[in-house]
Formats: C-alpha cells, sequence, structure tokens
C-alpha cells in the first residue's frame, strides 16, 4: 500500500447517513484514500452524475457504500500516484474512470483499480472525461454483449435524450445500426437528432408515438420500462430483443406479445461485468474516444456546492439533454 | 403431384366455422388430401390434442388455416403412400409427424412434408407416438435453442404435469440438469414426481410456494406467464432465463428483478422453428425414442367422437396429468 504523497485530508461531499440530497455535504478534512500496489490516484477535476449515484444515496441499490462515503462513479482528472504494480499509467497522465466503493469522484482525490482507469486524449476535456464511463459502458454491455447488435439491424432508443441515451444513439451509428430515438421535448428531440439519430420521436405525444410503431425494430433500449415496456413488446421483430436499461416501478405488460416472435426482455447492469467484458468494453470505448464518433453531450457543469442540485436534477428534470457534471477541482 | 391411391374421402373432425368445440363435427366424405412430391400420406391410427389447436379452432391465433379445415397437429399412423421425391420413408413405415395447414391429424388420412415426419419404434404405440410432436418438439426447442442448457443447472418447470411440462422434466433430466416441478393437483404431483423431477411443489399451495424460492433457477420454462411471470422474475439466478412457453392474458411485472442479474423473459414458438433448427430437433427427440428416455404420459384416450370433450378437457380440466389423445383408426 502506498499513501498518497500528497494532501492527507481533502475537500470532498460527504455522505454520513443514507437519505435525500441534503445528505450530501462538502467537507474539507475528509481522509485521502489509500492507493493499493494496482490501484492509481486521481486527481479529480470533474465528476459525472448518473441516476444509480441518486439510488445509492438514497439506499436504496443492492450493493451499498460503507458509511460515510464520498459519492460519485463516473470522473476524469490527472494522475496523482500510482501503486506500486500499475504498468499501464504514469504520473501526469490525463484520465478517466468508472468506479465503485467508499471513495468517489465528487472529491479532489480518487482512487481506482487500474482495469477502471482509462486514458482521455487531449481531444477531450475533463468534464468530457467524466461523461464517459456509466453511460457509453452501459450502452457498450446493452448493444453489444446483451443484444449483440448486428449491422443494419433496427434500433429503438427509448429515451434517448440523457446519458446512456445519448450515447446509445452515438454508438449505435458506429455500429452501422438504423437509429431512432424518443424523447419528450422539443430541445431533447433536437438534441438525439444533432447527435445522430435517423428519426426521432415524441414520446409525450400519442401521435408521434402511432407512428414509431410504423416499422418494428430488432432492438429496443428501454430507459423507462415501468411506463414503456408493454409498448416494447408491440414494437418487436421476430427475434427482437429489449434491454432494460431503467425502471421505477412496475407495470403491466402481455407475455404473449414475446410468444410468436419469441421475442425477449433482459436486464442489463454494468456493474456485473466480469474482468474479461471490461477490458472488451474499454476498448470499444476508449477506441471510440480516439476515432472521434464519442463526443460526450455535457450539458451543465455545477460547482461542488451544488453536486446536490446535479442529484436532485438528473432525476427530476422534465426531459434530459444530455450528462450533467460537477467540476471538482479548477 | 399424386393422388392417394386409396380413399378418395375420409371420415375427419371438420371445423366449416371458426368457434367454440361444437363447430367440431365429425364428417365421413371429407376429400382426403393430396400428396406432394416432398409429402408422405398418412394413415393415421391416433391424433394427440395440445392447448394450440384450441386456439386454432376459436379462431384466436396468429396463423389460420383456410376452412373447412381438419384440426390436429400431432398424429401417429403408417405410411400409406409417398410424394415421388420422398426418400426416408417407405410404404408401411410406422411413423409420427407434427404438421400444420388444413389437413390435420384428426382423420383417417394427413399429408405432411417429409421433414416434419419421424419413425416411431416398435417399443412406442400409436398413442404414444400421438404425443410426442409439439410437448417434445416444444421442451427442446425450449430448453436447448432458447435457454441453451447447460448439464448442472437448475431448473424449473413451472407447470409441469401437462403435455409440454412432462416432456421438459424428462428432457431436462436427460440433459443433466436439476428439475424441479409444480402442479396443482396431488395426482399431478405425483406424476410429475414419477416422471422423474427431483423435487415437486405444488402451485397452488402458498406454503409450499413460499419454499419454492429457497433456492434460485438458472432456467424456467414457464407454462401460464399471466399468473407467474411476476414471481418468476424473482426466482432467477444472475443471467438466468424465463422461456415463456404458454400465456392467457395480461400481468403485472416489475422489471427492475431482471436488472441486477440480468436475467431474461423470452417467448418460445414452435412454428417459427427454419429447416435447421427442424433437423436438430428431430435428431434429439428421435434419439430420446430409441434410447427410451422419452416416454410420453398418455392421460386419456378419446374416440374421433369425442374429440370435441378432448378439446374442452385440455383448456379446462383442473390440474392437467399428460397428454390427450384421440383414437382415429382402431
Amino acid at each position: 500500500m502506498l499513501r498518497s504523497s500528497m494532501a492527507a485530508v481533502m475537500r470532498a461531499i460527504v455522505v454520513r447517513e443514507f437519505g435525500g440530497v441534503k445528505k450530501m455535504k462538502v467537507e474539507t478534512d475528509m481522509p485521502a484514500p489509500s492507493v493499493g500496489d494496482h490501484e492509481v490516484l486521481i486527481k479529480v477535476h470533474a465528476s459525472g452524475i448518473n441516476p444509480v449515484d441518486t439510488y445509492i444515496r438514497e439506499g436504496m441499490y443492492a450493493s451499498l457504500p460503507e458509511l460515510p462515503y464520498v459519492p460519485g462513479k463516473d470522473g476524469a482528472g490527472v494522475v496523482e500516484a500510482l501503486g506500486a504494480k500499475v504498468t499501464k499509467f504514469k504520473l501526469g497522465d490525463r484520465v478517466f474512470c468508472s468506479i465503485n466503493g467508499r471513495y468517489g469522484t465528487l472529491a479532489s482525490l480518487t482512487s481506482a483499480p487500474e482495469t477502471r482507469v482509462f486514458p482521455l486524449g487531449e481531444n477531450l476535456s475533463f468534464e468530457d472525461g467524466a461523461s464517459i464511463g456509466i453511460p457509453y459502458f452501459t450502452a457498450c454491455r446493452a448493444l453489444i454483449l446483451k443484444a449483440k447488435a448486428k449491422k443494419g439491424e433496427r434500433l429503438l432508443v427509448h429515451g434517448a435524450s440523457g446519458g446512456v441515451g445519448l450515447a446509445a444513439v452515438q454508438m449505435g451509428r458506429e455500429l452501422g445500426l438504423h437509429v431512432v430515438g424518443t424523447a419528450g421535448t422539443d430541445e431533447g428531440i433536437s438534441l438525439v437528432k444533432a447527435t445522430g439519430a435517423h428519426e426521432v420521436f415524441n414520446h409525450r405525444d400519442p401521435k408521434s408515438l402511432k407512428n414509431l410503431g410504423a416499422e418494428k425494430f430488432d432492438i429496443i433500449l428501454e430507459m423507462l420500462a415501468n411506463v414503456n415496456l408493454d409498448k416494447d413488446l408491440t414494437l418487436m421483430n421476430p427475434r427482437g430483443r429489449t434491454i432494460v436499461v431503467g425502471s421505477r416501478g412496475p407495470t403491466q405488460i402481455n407475455p404473449r406479445n414475446l410468444m410468436m416472435s419469441e421475442s425477449s426482455v433482459t436486464g442489463v447492469a454494468l456493474g456485473t461485468s466480469t474482468e474479461e467484458e471490461w477490458a472488451e468494453l474499454a476498448a470499444h470505448v476508449v477506441a471510440g474516444t480516439e476515432s472521434g464518433w464519442l463526443k460526450p453531450p455535457v450539458h451543465k457543469v455545477y460547482s461542488l456546492e451544488e453536486a446536490s442540485q446535479a442529484h436532485h436534477d438528473i432525476i427530476h428534470s422534465k426531459g434530459a439533454q444530455g450528462n450533467l457534471v460537477v467540476r471538482v477541482t479548477e
């Protein structure tokens, strides 16, 4: 184990008990994380906010960190210290990460296993880098590992204007799919179009929704299954695959709609990835940052003091429009 | 085309309009089917009854025959005539079949494509042979092609005392799975046990159902998704697969239960099999008749005049106990 050569304490958002956004407090004397042999200490410049961060903070998630903890899975910054056995990075490297555990990215320092740290090219800002992790890895896991997407297939991204949705639109285009998106606001629709979707429908407009069914889909990425799943089952081609990325409650479906088409509904959870799968996901995503098709759509940047507002906004804002990022270090 | 050398008319159940069981009438002057180059004319001794036969008769099915039609997909008998290009069979061969179309097996003669006709060993009766088709091919398609069952996995056959359920219990044992079944009556439970299930639970007894969840499953074959699917979602191991074989209405589920386990729900429909898949299914099933693990559980034999009663019983009898068969020719 190597202690950071830097500050023994750091500025961080600290949660001392699970609950609402008010449980997120800025503290300036949080002990910095230790760095294991295979870990990298990162000076965090930006932290990406994802819905799962709020489920964990509420204490409503399958796997919860020990308290107190620092929220934030995704982040970007500069390598500050290296564990003894780290080989892929050197001090000063620009990196992004996607991690678990007690010491998250809403802090001036975070430690991450080498396998969850990835190079960040000069073409991308730290805010961009903080927006890559969960959105792109989830889209990649859903489209490639779960749906096994093939060139020419028709993809519906049901809820395309949020982080995972926009990542899926970009990745779907890169994979050679015909990409159809939905959004609930004019701004969202414009953004999904600008991000590359061939067609965009308004999922709050019944007339628009009716047209959505004119041609069916091989793959549906479903961000809000409790609202849309029953309809998804009627929108699939034979052997179609609906991948559930998000759901916030029970819903009614007609299982018979799966039968004649032999279509399927499968859940996806990035956290269940094996080491081999992480390596495969990383290869796709890092290649995307290098070749340029991967362009994280940063919507709004908050200060560390506003992190709780970012947690509120990612769940409650009507119509997502891209990623929310907290600027941790100026 | 080769006309049968035999009777130009035959005794058959004829349906002249879709509807209830009373639409099934015995007629004695129905024209016998013609026999195409790649078809086999079978003198039918026994016809197997399956739930899908009743959906078709009601006119409530995706693919309906032209009227009038003769019901019955599964059957067994003796080869009576051969199309010019048939190579796999000779006159007098004992066979079973699983077919589609206007000229079903509830008739003294039926014609079937060579690829849907299979040899029936002397160790099996015509009633046995008539009980093989849909139940065993469906169980095989569900377990092998859809669930991709691997030795040592835990299988729940949710509704194990009907035709497909008992076939799945036998096939599950043959595949090296740990087989757990459910049934709704004491007779059903005894039969599922006798058929080879390692454990059997009463799905009408809340106490028994509670114990069912003590250890989870890799594969669930679900015969009545509208009743059981929500519970199935809580019974799956990581990457578990629920295969929907039957469903008779809408139901409420919690899609979130698919997410952390990355489990899935997939429909199965035998009728969507490609020619290559039919060949694979047939290889498994015919091998089972030869090696002896495949023993069709014939529950009750009806006369042709009682065929409408058999259609009634397969849907309405409380607690299935194996296959229902109509003896067509003595």
